[in-house]
């Protein structure tokens, strides 16, 4: 195996390619001419891998039961970063899906200090706000707190413990201690939990995640075969997205503010943090750039145009083609993004308004 | 140190007084003129030791709040080695206590694999019908299942994964799995979580428990110390219980039907079982028992009218001094004996039919 994933640690995965074969992933591409209506992120590679998405496909086709199961970490700010899965939430749930979201509350306390109170806070205003004004509706709707949801899915986090041992543990997390192996019981619970009879039963199961996450799909897909005599479970289908860089081209990440692009940041700071931080493919000097042209692979604002802002393939191959050849200066291209980006907020911060009126439709369990 | 004590394995604690020295239990008899109404099995020496009870004692003398806090393990059969913790249950009880009691039963299902059902069916029919009819009442009771009581318990037994470590459980449990960490996790929510703000908050905690489970109180209460400066625990005092032996001289166990007699005995089983297995300290022949007289600290007809059957200690000295200077033969001894259970058991299967019609007033969670 080449690459290791720490799914705890921070991720930088240069070739997706090779992950797929390393561990196993369906490469995404071979069945997208199958689905209808594909999200932006599944035309343009952006979610690059599954594993046995065909059965969740059957059921959108067959219009079957089937959910749509993930989770939000609370903290730190709502970016850009986080829009690729929203988007999948909300496209399985207009396909029909029942939807399953869980504030990982507890492995935030757990593993990053954070109190229920302030995850609570986090969770609703920083998320399910900007999902509500994203597009996502009440309706076949579990959005639930890790620390405040039903006993057959804390049961459940505990039954599974006998399914494991601890040199699995070991062998998937790396250094491993109690708070992680909680964690990651309830994380399995979590995904497995809504095939549960109380919660209607064995259906197929689409769980879209970042790369990073493949350890936590793996060790559940394991946990539901070795469970299946108990609770006969469909093993979990998933999605897998590689992740939007930073704006500065590593990791984007709301501890590191020149990373990303908040919903909430104004057109001024917008315009500001990608002139100053965006990371250019382009040349040294304008001279050298209209001779040697740009390289839209690694820069930073071509890649956001193509993963979340500019759905037209025409003309995203236009900026492409022009930024390659020199004829698109690198300042030019970032004004391009920069409009993008401040036309899609002002609608957004407008729905993000009326969504708080909406929160109370999606908050059930008090 | 040079005993090793395994709550999960078989024991035969010989020597009480070096355990105390060894793990620092404070030996009860230095107390026991301190305690009102003193149980049988405190006078007798068969609560050998204690942790912090003093807390528990100065609650009682003032009248102030305390939580009785035990649990049962939903397996096998009821018998008297339960008797002596459920006694004092009853004495805690009648002495103010709040009282917590807790079925084990996710710890049944992931050590021992027993379905939440059956768990369910055992502990109503086996244990709480006959702590009823011993004198348990409703009052201040909370008696609860593992997989069925009020999320802030829930959450606390994630919580606490945080402050162990995986060397520390492993040093305590000896070889481990997460099942392991599950159920080590759960029962120390259980004892301290009736010091949680929703349950009533701090107050002193008793939990009577047999020797074997010394590992538990330990790392209960170094997690209540960690653990303070977020919930303000109160370290839970322990007494600690020897195990009353089996008819035939080890260990008494459900799983072994001559090691024990149960509530549900007939008078014809009774005897029959005493006569045919107790363990004797007589001598080979009735010549050489009248001759060189029978050992009653090794004779378990004696050890349980000592430790169970006769409260009088004017009588219970007649019995030994005759029995050992052989005036009173093993065949009698065992007489003396199956008459005092039969005579119990007679009187407390009429009151375990009664005590069926109660068993609502316990079972409150549903």
């Amino acid at each position: 195996m080449n690459q290791q994933i720490d799914p705890w640690g921070q991720v930088n995965i240069k070739n997706y390619e090779n992950l797929c074969k390393d561990f196993g992933i369906e490469e995404f591409s071979k069945i997208l001419h199958k689905i209808p209506d594909p999200t932006l992120a599944m035309r343009r590679g952006v979610i690059f891998g599954h594993k046995d998405f065909e059965l969740v496909l059957q059921a959108i086709k067959e219009k079957k039961d089937f959910i749509m199961m993930t989770g939000l970490m609370p903290s730190g700010t709502f970016h850009f970063g986080h829009k690729t899965v929203v988007d999948q939430m909300i496209y399985y749930q207009e396909k029909g899906a029942e939807c399953f979201i869980t504030v990982a509350d507890i492995e935030a306390y757990l593993t990053r200090d954070i109190t229920l109170e302030k995850a609570r806070e986090i969770a609703i205003n920083e998320y399910l706000t900007n999902y509500i004004a994203l597009g996502l509706k009440p309706k076949k709707m579990n959005f639930y707190f890790q620390s405040n949801w039903k006993k057959e899915y804390n049961n459940l986090s505990k039954f599974i413990s006998k399914r494991t041992t601890f040199n699995e543990i070991k062998s998937i997390y790396g250094d491993t201690n109690p708070a992680k192996i909680t964690s990651a019981l309830i994380q399995v619970a979590d995904i497995l939990h809504p095939q549960l009879k109380e919660f209607g039963g064995p259906r197929p199961t689409v769980v879209p995640v970042g790369a990073d996450q493949l350890p936590h799909i793996n060790f559940t897909r394991d946990i539901a075969t070795r469970a299946r005599s108990e609770f006969n479970f469909i093993r979990p289908s998933a999605t897998f997205n590689i992740l939007i860089p930073g704006l500065r081209g590593g990791k984007m990440s709301s501890s590191i503010t020149e990373s990303y692009i908040a919903f909430t940041d104004t057109p001024e700071t917008v315009a500001k943090k990608i002139r100053k931080y965006a990371f250019s493919g382009g040349q040294a000097t304008i001279e050298e750039h209209r001779k040697k042209g740009g390289d839209p692979n690694i820069d930073v604002s071509y890649q956001w145009l193509r993963m979340l802002f500019e759905p037209d393939d025409k003309k995203l191959e236009k900026i492409y083609n022009e930024y390659k050849s020199g004829k698109l200066l690198t300042g030019e291209l970032k004004e391009i993004l920069i409009e993008k980006v401040n036309s899609f907020l002002k609608e957004h911060q407008r729905k993000r308004e009326q969504a708080k009126k909406h929160i109370d439709k999606f908050i059930l369990q008090e």
